[in-house]
């Protein structure tokens, strides 16, 4: 099995629900350093698991939805608790339906699965990893 | 597939047995930078894996059994080589009793599987992965 | 010259007031990943430049006046960016009245300066450094 | 599952064909820090994955191949991109031939997989992972 | 003191002449991870050392004309040995170059030096730093 | 200035003497994973700071003096509290008398600082810095 990762990041507020989260109950943010990780099988005719330069593009795409934002005014957020692991997969599906439409070439089509790690501090991170 | 992954340390000092070892057959010591990974398929009603402030006590009470100290005079290592891969399962089993004990909440009992990985340095790791 | 640096992090919400902040000037957050670094030519009795338990406390709780907070709530920072940059400052004059008050510790006089580093993202920090 | 890994690193020149790589196609460069992991369902008799001192040097014995070359002008490669991908692959085939063939020790017989990661940079790296 | 440090990277192909460099005269390569370090006594009126977003499209500007390159065909390094040192050195020369010229703003005139580190591997690094 | 640093690493046992160490007093260990920088104003006629596989291979040398070793009975350290300061500053002063015996070249006689950091944990390090 193949993988390609790429990172970036992103910058937002945001508050959670529930006493599980204690202090976190307050609007704060958090800094996201986001992997981006691609995998398959096989390599593609070019001998790379997706365009490096692409990917990276993408995912700089996906976090501008949600960058420099208070996610608790973001009404595709609402009713839903904006955790670290939430994000992850929200991440993850738009990158997946990026890939379905062919926006990381007609060639990632031959990816198998994704995963997204949201790295929140230096000692907590969360992923998500889906198949595609 | 769902994780969560939280950071800390101990400082241990220990000898090992065996040539392949050669000199850490003598008594030294290391620091292990823990990082503990609980997974599990569907996040909890909270929409979490599992909280990040009750994993990392219990990972800092689980280290706290070993740190600072001399592994050659813990009796429950007697007869064991305490390498770093064998430290990793140690410290994720007591992770494990913690969790089906309860100690990282009911919801925790949705956790399917854990890992453990311990740095021993900028060049070399070790991990242990089992299911719950 | 010896230093000693301990490591934490907050994570905080805020926004920032100026054209030349582009987007961050929308309500946002960060996690700040901060060192806090302590210098002075020559050790203390006990052969340390600072008692790195007390540091590590006494930085946290500096970090506490400030996470899990909306800083432009924050009467403390009223018409004033709370840029990375300013809060590297504002900590790190927290951290050099608890040393003039004793709360390092007697011997923590002898600490000649400080600095505080904030990390904003896996690309970008910003210190600030003081004579004490 | 028990997992070691060992970090080393090549700086190695080429360039790669094909309309993808845009200005990858030049003649440039890279450092790539390699991490190889070794995985095993149980330890060896004397409790660990594989010796970490003999996985190092067989690590660096297969980097030594390639550090300080131009892989353009490596007959080995003659036909092919030398991709990041790729080149974890060749890898991880190079240390799965020198644990087939004893170098890692007898017990190194009990590995059932690799996986070889090649860090080009602080934001992008790519894995192959193999069973032995 | 403050100080604001923004990072980015460029891949590069070179050979080095001197018996000194031993198998890095061949023709190889490098990834240089770069941070660009500004400083400066006071905050400018927005608050800030130096705008991070110019400072980082400056900082990917300057690299851009190194990286996916061979150094040992630019003109501009004829006769020089590239080395870590030197590349620090002619980025930071550079960068110089653009705060005089103003592209980091009227306000970047304030900036008293700068520095430059180029990590060339997870265990070696070179750094050069001069006065504005 | 110009400067350049390397990166290796030891680990060791030892106990700490006082009060203020708390259960460090106890015998425990730790892995250090060491910076060791060089400094001058000007580069070498070879248009560098030091050689850096002489300066690896001395750091390693140097460090190979204490790792897998209990620094409690080597008599270098007898009556002295081996503490990360300490240890810093011992290995910096190692470096130097090799520096002037000429073990990093004649060249390297025009450094004029050195300093030696050592990483405790991925939250505490210690640094010590001296002229030539």
């Amino acid at each position: 099995m193949f993988s390609v990762t790429v990172r970036d990041h992103m910058m937002i507020a945001h508050s959670l629900r529930g006493e599980v989260f204690g202090p976190a109950q307050q609007l704060h943010g958090a800094t996201y350093v986001v992997d981006a990780t691609f995998r398959r099988p096989e390599l593609d005719p070019d001998g790379i698991v997706v365009d490096i330069g692409r990917a990276t593009s993408e995912l700089k795409s996906v976090l501008g939805l949600f960058t420099y934002r208070n996610l608790d005014d973001d009404p595709a957020f609402s009713g839903m608790n904006t955790t670290t692991e939430t994000l992850a997969r929200v991440i993850a599906e738009h990158l997946a339906d990026r890939i379905h439409a062919g926006a990381l070439g007609e060639n990632a089509r031959g990816l198998t699965s994704i995963s997204v790690t949201l790295h929140e501090s230096h000692v907590a991170s969360a992923s998500y990893e889906r198949d595609l």
